[in-house]
C-alpha cells in the first residue's frame, strides 16, 4: 500500500513556507511587513460582488456546462479581443476555476512524456512542477539583467531548443522580476516558436496591471494565434484571487481538449461566480482603475524605498505588482552565501517578509546574482515606507 | 505542432451528449421530461446563501490555504466523523472544489503508470476515464441484479486481483444503479481490499441520500481507515451541484498529497464559499431534510411510474435519486440491438430524456442485460408522473 513513484517529480510553491514563517513570527507577537504575498489586500469592486449576490439568488447554483456558460465566454473572448485588438469566438474560450488550472492542462493537452518544454526560470514555480510531474523535460530559461530592469536570454532560449520541444511558457509581464518584453524580443520569440513549430503557452496574468504604457501580447504576432493559448485570469486585474475565476484562450482544438479535461477534474467552474462576471466584464467598471491607482502609489513607494538602500538600485516596473532587485552588495556584505539567509535573517531582525529567487525555480549552475522578490499587492504605502526604512537598517549593517 | 497522443486515453462523460439531445428537442417546441440529469432542481438551503453572502461581504475574497481554510477542514471532519461514528482530524480534511477532484488525485496518488485499479462498471465514467488517462489499467467489476436491485460481483471482483491491483473505486450508494451494500457484502470487500493490500477510494457522494435506514461506511470497518479516502461533497446533500465544494478525507499522508495537487491545480477552492459553509455545517440546519422529504416523493412517483409499465419490475432503492430498470423486454419488444435506440426514440416519440447504461463505462463483453438510468433529482412529480405515463404508451407498444 505504497504511494505512486511518480509524486516525486511533483514540485510545489515553496514560498508558502515564507508565508508561514510570517505567520509564526507575527503569532509571537511581532509586527510583520508582509512583502512575501502575491495577492492583494484590496476589495473586490463592488459591482462584481453585487452581480455575484444577484446570481446566487437568482438561483444560479446548479451545475454548468464544463467550458463555461455561454454568456462569459462570448464576454472574455469580446473584452481579450478588444485589448489585444484581436477577434475570439467564444468556442475559443474554456473558463477555469483561476488561471492556474491552465499551466497543467496546457501541458498536458500538447506535451508527452520524453518531450521538452522550455520555460521561465526565476518564473512561476508550478510550470516547473507540472512539466516534471507530467513526464517532460523541464528545460530553464533565465533573463538577463540590464541597466533599467530583465530582458529575455534568447540566446540561451535558442541554444535550448531540439527536436523535442513541443512548446515554450512565456510570461510576459513576468513574475517575479517585473519583466517585459519590448515589440521587437517579442518578435525574436515568435520568430524562434514559428521556425521551431512550437505550441506557446502566454501567461498573461499580469497584462492588465500596467502603469504605462499599452501592454502588448505575442498572440498577436504574425503566426502566432494558431499555436498559442493564453491564460487569463480575474485575480489580479480585479482582486479576485479567492474568487477562482479565469480562462484559457486559443484555437478551438486545443481549448476543446481543454474543456474535456474540466469535464475530468472539476465538472465546471462555480455557476453563480460565472453569472456574476457577465455584467461585470462587459461593461466598464471603475473598480480596476482604482485597483492600479493604489498599486501605483505603493510601487512608486516600494521602489524609493528600496533605493534608498545602499546597495540596491532598481528601475520601477510599468507592470505586475513585483520587484525583483538584485542584492548582490547586500549579500556580500553580511558575508552570507544563500540569498535565504539574507530572508530569513530579515524577518528576525525587522519583521519584512520576503521571497527570493530561490522560489521560482531551481536555480540554475550559470547563475551568480542574488535576487529577492517584494511583492506590493498585499501592503499599504505607510508600511511599505515603514517596513523598507528598517530594511535599509539592516540590509547596511555590516 | 501536434497534441500529445495520450489524449487517446482521456474520456469523459458521455451522458452530456443526451443532455445535448435534450435541449436541442426542447429548442424546436417540444416538452421535455428531464430524467437524464444528476443535478437537483431545488434550491440551495436559504442558511448556506445566507452565509455565503455574507462572508462575501465581509471580504473573504483573498487567496486561502491550498487544503482549505482550517474551520472549514475542521468542521468537515467533525460533521463527516458524526455522521460515521468515526473521528477524523481536520489535517484529515482536504477542501476541494467538488467531489470530482478527489477522483483523478486518488489515483494520482497511489497508482503508478502500468499499475491496476479495479472500478465499478457501470459506474461514474470519471473512474475509467482518469485510470487510463494516468497511465494506468482500468478493470472493470460488474454488479449482479438481484430481486430487489444489485450485488456487487464478488467473485469477479476476487477473480481481477493481481499483483500489480494498487487500488479499488467503491461507489456505496451507487450512481447509476442504487446499489446498497449490506454491511456482509461491504465486509468481504474490505477483507480483499486489506488482504490484497490495496487503496481504496470509497466515494461517497450519494452517503446523505438516505430514504431509509442508516448509511454505513467501508472506511468504519477494521483495518480500512488507514487504506481508504472518502469521496465527500456538499452538491447532492445541500442541492449545491453548481457551487464546487468538496473534500477528500483519509491518512494525512495522503492528504498532504492531495492538498499538493491542489497547488498545482487551482491553488485554493473558492475562498468565500468555504468561509459560508463554515456556519451551515456546523450546525443543525432544516435544508437538507426538505430536500430528502422532496426527493422521496419523486422516487416514489418514479418507482410506480416505471411499475406500471409492462416489462419493467423494479424495486425502490433506499438511496440515490437514481434508478436502473432492466428494460430487456422492451428492448426484444421493439426488435432493438442496442438500448441506446430506445433511448432516442424515447426523446423523440414521448420527450423523456434518460441516459443508459452505456454512459456508465465502455460494457463488457459478458454483460446481455440493458438498462436505462433515470435520475429524479432534475424534474418534479408531476411531470414525472406526465412523462412515465408517455414512456409507458410508448414501451408497450409493439
Amino acid at each position: 500500500m505504497k504511494l505512486a513513484k511518480r509524486l516525486e517529480k511533483l514540485g510545489t510553491e515553496t514560498a508558502f513556507a515564507v508565508s508561514a514563517s510570517a505567520a509564526n513570527w507575527a503569532a509571537r507577537g511581532n509586527k510583520v511587513y508582509p512583502f512575501h504575498l502575491g495577492d492583494l489586500n484590496i476589495s473586490t469592486p463592488q459591482s462584481i460582488i453585487d452581480a455575484t449576490i444577484k446570481a446566487i439568488r437568482d438561483g444560479h447554483t446548479g451545475y454548468c456546462p464544463g467550458a463555461g456558460i455561454p454568456q462569459l465566454r462570448a464576454a472574455i473572448a469580446s473584452d481579450v479581443g478588444i485589448k489585444r485588438q484581436m477577434t475570439f469566438t467564444a468556442e475559443e474560450v474554456s473558463i477555469q476555476p483561476g488561471g492556474k488550472p491552465v499551466i497543467g492542462k496546457f501541458i498536458a493537452a500538447v506535451m508527452d512524456p520524453g518531450d521538452e518544454v522550455l520555460y521561465p526560470n526565476p518564473g512561476y514555480p508550478i510550470y516547473e512542477s507540472q512539466i516534471e510531474y507530467q513526464g517532460g523535460h523541464a528545460i530553464p530559461y533565465g533573463y538577463i539583467e540590464t541597466a533599467t530592469g530583465f530582458e529575455l536570454d534568447l540566446d540561451a532560449i535558442k541554444a535550448s531548443l531540439s527536436n523535442k520541444t513541443k512548446a515554450i511558457i512565456y510570461n510576459n509581464y513576468q513574475n517575479p522580476n517585473g519583466a517585459q518584453s519590448s515589440t521587437k524580443e517579442m518578435e525574436a520569440l515568435a520568430e524562434l516558436a514559428i521556425a521551431n513549430d512550437l505550441w506557446v503557452l502566454s501567461d498573461e496574468a499580469y497584462y492588465e496591471i500596467q502603469y504605462d504604457g499599452e501592454p502588448i501580447t505575442i498572440a498577436n504576432l504574425p503566426g502566432m494565434r494558431e499555436r498559442t493559448i493564453i491564460l487569463y485570469t480575474c485575480s489580479k486585474r480585479f482582486a479576485m484571487t479567492g474568487w477562482r475565476l479565469g480562462a484559457a484562450i486559443g484555437p478551438k482544438a486545443i481549448i476543446d481538449i481543454i474543456s474535456k479535461f474540466n469535464t475530468n477534474h472539476e465538472s465546471c467552474t462555480t455557476h453563480f461566480i460565472q453569472q456574476g462576471m457577465v455584467e461585470a466584464i462587459s461593461s466598464e467598471i471603475s473598480g480596476p482603475a482604482a485597483i492600479m491607482d493604489e498599486l501605483r502609489l505603493r510601487r512608486d513607494a516600494a521602489v524609493a524605498g528600496l533605493n534608498a538602500i545602499d546597495g540596491i538600485n532598481i528601475t520601477a516596473p510599468d507592470s505586475t505588482f513585483y520587484l525583483f532587485p538584485n542584492v548582490n552588495e547586500i549579500v556580500a556584505l553580511k558575508g552570507y552565501e544563500d540569498v535565504n539567509q539574507l530572508m530569513d535573517e530579515a524577518l528576525v531582525k525587522t519583521g519584512v517578509s520576503f521571497c527570493t529567487r530561490k522560489h521560482f525555480g531551481r536555480a540554475q549552475a550559470s547563475e551568480n546574482n542574488h535576487y529577492i522578490r517584494l511583492a506590493y499587492s498585499g501592503i499599504e504605502v505607510d508600511d511599505i515606507n515603514e517596513g523598507l526604512g528598517k530594511l535599509k537598517t539592516y540590509f547596511e549593517a555590516s
